[in-house]
């Protein structure tokens, strides 16, 4: 009964999110559904953490227990085929048995992406946010400078998840602009409920001229949703790497 | 009751194709659906060429005849406003009444998409072929120099369509690579059905050494598909450019 880890792709459009659900297709029960095909028991994976419907991932990680030795890349490769095209295994490795998708890691990092112009395009529907009005990218440095570091980041966490401890550590945050697309990475210790759509959606109405850069020291100080309530749509945001020891 | 020219976009993904039909979504019911709605008197709209189930335009053109006047930059928002995320309209303008989306188009450029590598991604799926054989690209490029000009292109032409005269103009055919992206990217006076499908199975198995390039001449010469059998999907195929004098 060895511990399996695995890394996912998926476009998240077509999912109700990573959560299995009885009735509903999520990439939870995606997996186990075709794990449980091919070992010919049941087999139930646990993620590093559960992405809400239509945010997707480049490198997802879950882990499950080997009922039986069948060779990894035989795995592999009968996953990926059984799976639909929405979604990918990238790759699977042995890993010890104390290891946690979600209790190891020690970090991760997410993409937000923009699709900054007035037309949308269709081939970026559900890929990216189209965002059409003007964004000033010195005016969302400003803010993203402050955001940096070990805070309290009540401000930028969604309600309904109020028990958690809201302090977190964003190692670092990019902001890139090619042309009409925008990428904002963020890399952290770890992310409250929401709290990188919602840190996208301020950053946005930063950039828009709409909140001062410099309100942000005042929000990680004394916590309020008051000028965070903006949320970022689920289809730009890209889970793109989780990190452990 | 002036003509309007449409330029359309779509993802094809979702379109049962171009053709209007009763019972399945497709591009021109799509849109002379909002029409419809918008001008209060039933629209349709001839288009310079119908593409098949999954293939995707940047530039489809289509025409109709304005019933009463609106001004054609509201008509634009509203139909874009009312139409679903994989469709829109790119641009409309005013042209004499004898124009033919069809009939006075006098070339077409074309686009195939390939993602060239052992791995699908999930991103492209749909959007490109997934092709994970090595090519050698030069073997293409010698076939490509064949093909360009005035030929009979029936070798290269879908059966069910032998009414037709198979002889057609190729002015350019570029082959792009980047990395595990490959652009074919073909301009010619017009395409017979499934053409440009056609070629690029061709050309795919001729880089693959499959197929020797210096067959290309013979097969213009004396028309035959026994070598041109393999059709490539339709999902990486773009509708790029309609020309007019």
């Amino acid at each position: 009964m060895k511990m399996v880890k695995l890394i996912i792709e998926y476009d998240g459009t077509n999912f109700y999110g990573w959560q299995r659900q009885s009735d509903k297709r999520s990439i939870q029960g995606s997996i186990e559904k075709v794990l449980t095909k091919i070992y010919k028991e049941t087999i139930q994976i646990d993620g590093a953490g559960r992405t809400d419907a239509g945010v997707h991932a480049y490198g997802q990680v879950a882990t499950y227990k080997e009922i039986h030795a069948i060779p990894l890349e035989n795995i592999k490769r009968a996953v990926n085929n059984f799976l639909d095209s929405d979604i990918r295994i990238v790759a699977l490795e042995y890993v010890d048995d104390s290891f946690h998708a979600r209790y190891s890691a020690i970090g991760k990092t997410y993409v937000y992406k923009i699709h900054n112009t007035v037309e949308r395009s269709v081939f970026l529907a559900n890929k990216s946010d189209h965002y059409p009005y003007m964004i000033n990218d010195n005016l969302v440095l400003d803010a993203i400078s402050y955001l940096i570091g070990e805070h309290n980041f009540g401000s930028f966490m969604a309600s309904g998840s109020s028990a958690q401890n809201p302090i977190r550590t964003i190692h670092d945050i990019t902001f890139s602009r090619s042309g009409d697309e925008i990428e904002i990475t963020f890399t952290g210790n770890g992310f409250l409920y929401k709290m990188v759509r919602i840190l996208t959606g301020y950053l946005l109405e930063v950039g828009q001229g709409h909140i001062d850069a410099h309100l942000t020291p005042e929000l990680l100080e004394n916590p309020t949703r008051l000028y965070t309530s903006k949320i970022a749509p689920a289809c730009g945001l890209y889970l793109k790497e989780v990190y452990y020891e």
